[in-house]
């Protein structure tokens, strides 16, 4: 039986007393905290940010699986959280709003034009100045204002965590569980820009960057964040991360396949981007270790080519294929599942949390978008 | 009579009974909690990120006049706080670490190379990607690795504040003053790109600048953060206020004075970069305002060329003084400052804190690095 607990502002989630949370729920109402918040910074911002508030506004309901706010319920959950849902879904809210800046400054640094299938925001925001005939070069007042757009949003991550209406001692573990979470969130994505560039071979590396970049960022912080709102204990802690590392580290590993051959109509990003940016991927590395001398060769010409043609892609991805690194990837993926299964099979969880868990685990290994 | 106090880490300060605080003193020991902080960073980083961490240190330490964390102990001390500074300390250099990421992201928007007499952080981090031989654009590497390194830098002013050891409802009452702050400087840096890249006459628009851009943010929020610590009445804070904008717009106005006439030698930064970026202060606002027809047409032509000569930024410095632009901005720090000492004479402050606001407004105003 599935009961209905609505939130001090009204917002309404499913309890989970005897029954999995509606993730559909979960979402809409942290979706609704979004709106809350942004609608109030609106009313309450000097007249000339409407155009920035507009585009941050657009930018998070373009799309977004807010996979990060539902690993956090779902570790409240986990943790037998119990009483007003409402503090628990503004903190889940909060890390949507850091991830909005992570992507900006991803896209700024990327030079990525596309996101979630529309014009990604530093190139929305020199759209815009170009179509007000605005002074100087509209592509560097794009950049910075998406810069600037991108540290609000953090800003306001904070805010809303802050105001959140958490107890001291929940705010005081929140706080300690965020502040790991960014710091590890940019070692990950330094690590990253570090082997970004031109193809290597270190598979222990890519998978270093995608633990720091993914799997903790993604779901074992979000985790521990719900957890830490219930007062978990360290078993239930522990229990989240066997959990979430081997699935962050298998929610990774899809993003980089998808990077290379998902369909672009459902990724929302173009499918060359990653080898353009010569971005050092597990599955990369993994075709670099197997390849002949000459699909190595192959690899070094093409892979980092900022003009890399769409044919090119297609050698590349037939190098990836043939190598069986695509084949590799998909058995650590479907390991990493089978692992984080069995971590939850033991884990001291609700029986209604770790149905949840089961959900998300799938979604985030056999996705398509 | 001047009693020194050691801080719980051992960190000295002088005590303010009947003695204005050692600014000299205090400088240092924020610097101090700036070190520790960053030393046990290095321990806990991951292998790969010393080369980050140690850009970071020196850029801190070449140079910066700290004030806002010297505003934020002087609001303590407003508010005649008592008890363990420690913490006060702290909170204070978790600004300076918040600074420290609007001044990498600004140079990265403003295209700086220089910053505080050295290499900015961006060029920086491209000359050692280019000198290791790095893979991909060693500019494109530098840019994003700045981008990265001035969140990073934000996160830890956070984690900073977090573990500053204050009680709870210290905690409280900084977190909400870090978060206005955070919003307005956010606000002041967007409009002012907004109107960046061409003159303008608007000298109420270049006000609305300097005040959200550095009268808030470098004076009235430090200010209001050492006395929210000190749990300060609303006439305390309101006092503060009454001096912090007018001193902080006087120091914004000296800014722009300096950005414009001042010694590349003593400011760290070229005398032209204003000019070149089309930036509207006060000063070039005044001077649109009161230009002929051919003065106007030459501020048209030159104000926001990149590829400004150092003739032509004397040509633009002439009609600064011409039109009696740049008498007119000395005046106005001139009344700026004295509005502030007003202020300070009817603010409820222990006199000994008076007399170093004092000793910080005549800083501000009279300044030439």
């Amino acid at each position: 039986m599935r009961a209905a607990v609505a939130g001090a502002k009204g917002h309404t989630m499913t309890a989970l007393t005897d029954a999995a949370p509606d993730l559909v729920e979960v979402r809409r109402a942290v979706d609704s905290v979004l709106v809350e918040f942004l609608a109030a910074k609106s009313r309450s911002a000097p007249p000339q940010l409407p155009e920035l508030l507009e585009t941050l506004r657009r930018f998070l309901f373009a799309g977004g699986k807010r996979i990060r706010p539902l690993m956090c319920v779902c570790g409240w959950y986990a943790a037998d959280g119990h009483g007003d849902p409402e503090p628990v879904l503004r903190a889940a809210a909060s890390l949507e709003l850091f991830h909005t800046c992570a992507l900006i400054h991803d896209d700024v640094m990327d030079d990525s034009d596309t996101r979630r299938g529309h014009r990604s925001v530093h190139a929305s925001l020199a759209d815009r100045h170009r179509s007000r005939n605005g002074p100087g070069d509209a592509d560097r007042f794009g950049t910075n204002a998406a810069i600037l757009l991108g540290d609000l949003a953090l800003t306001w991550s904070d805010e809303l965590l802050h105001t959140a209406g958490l107890t001291t001692a929940q705010l005081r573990a929140a706080l300690a569980v965020v502040d790991a979470m960014r710091s590890e969130i940019m070692f990950g994505q330094y690590l990253d820009l570090l082997g970004t560039g031109r193809p290597h071979d270190s598979i222990a590396r890519a998978l270093t960057v995608s633990r720091f970049k993914t799997a903790k960022y993604t779901v074992e912080r979000p985790l521990h964040l719900g957890g830490a709102l219930a007062g978990c204990s360290a078993a239930v802690r522990d229990a989240c991360t066997a959990y979430a590392l081997p699935i962050g580290e298998a929610f990774q590993l899809r993003d980089d396949l998808l990077g290379g051959f998902g369909d672009p109509a459902a990724t929302g990003k173009p499918s060359t981007d990653d080898f353009r940016h010569g971005k050092c991927t597990v599955l990369m590395a993994l075709a670099v270790v197997r390849a002949t001398p000459a699909q190595l060769r192959l690899l070094h010409a093409l892979v980092g080519r900022p003009d890399l043609t769409e044919e090119q892609a297609d050698a590349v991805r037939a190098v990836l294929e043939a190598t069986g690194a695509r084949l590799a990837v998909e058995r650590m993926i479907a390991r990493r599942h089978r692992r984080a299964m069995k971590a939850l099979d033991r884990a001291p969880f609700p029986e209604a949390a770790i149905e949840t868990l089961r959900q998300l685990a799938h979604a985030a290994s056999v996705r398509t978008s």
